[in-house]
């Protein structure tokens, strides 16, 4: 029970849980990948806490909260080499304080929209379909190889 | 001619001067009001600089930026005390850096979706019509008298 601070007690929103793999625990967050391979990738970084912004943060959690974003974002150009990033702070569906991190390109499904609220038109389409298992493994090791980004 | 730096020839993207309202100039950014009165309100903050991403801006750019968008976020919420703030940089349409701090209501016309995208049903409404005159100065002088929030 030591040093969990306002972190103590904290579990993942279920809708995450339900919407995600979950990638990484850092000690500060946890790294998800969105259940949508449609998007190369869409990850979700969830700090460990309880308040509902970042400006709600204390100060050094907030600096180490900005770094691994900026790792994060660092890690989604080098390896993807997409055509724009969309990081965003939203939560008006899951309250609970986390930042998108999205890789997005001229030809991905839904650009130049934004990827909350698109679904796919054609139900029976694979983009109604999840990532293969091996496929999650691959994108963890990618970001575990490039865990020194987030030091 | 001096100290433009990595801002010289800097000029807000004609997209963002078409839509918004130029609230205030500050040194390091401009802040603007998007001209859709029905969210309550909708500010952009737009760093001078040519770079892409939040990431490429040199560190003590970058933290006077991060000091900014905090300062607006705060502002946003001690002035109109919104159910939820959404912040994004996007940049899919505008590729000139700018970052989005928007009030969100539960009772606005797009809650819980995004506000990107989004457009009246109806275009007789008032959901098309801009902001009066005297409404933008109004924002801008509640701005200017928090100013010392973002020194």
């Amino acid at each position: 029970m030591n040093n969990e601070g306002s972190t103590g007690g904290f579990g993942l929103d279920s809708r995450l849980v339900a919407d995600c793999h979950i990638l990484w625990h850092t000690p500060q967050s946890d790294v998800l990948l969105m259940d949508k391979p449609m998007f190369r990738p869409w990850f979700i970084l969830v700090p460990h806490t309880h308040v509902p912004e970042l400006i709600d943060l204390e100060s050094e959690q907030l600096k180490a909260i900005l770094h691994q974003v900026a790792a994060l974002t660092r890690f989604v150009r080098a390896e993807y080499q997409p055509d724009k990033i969309n990081t965003a702070t939203i939560g008006n569906v899951v309250s609970q304080l986390h930042i998108h991190i999205i890789a997005r390109y001229h030809d991905d499904p839904c650009w130049p929209g934004t990827v909350w609220g698109w679904t796919p038109d054609n139900g029976q389409s694979r983009d109604t379909q999840g990532y293969p298992v091996a496929e999650v493994e691959a994108i963890r090791q990618k970001l575990l190889n490039a865990a020194d980004l987030f030091c």
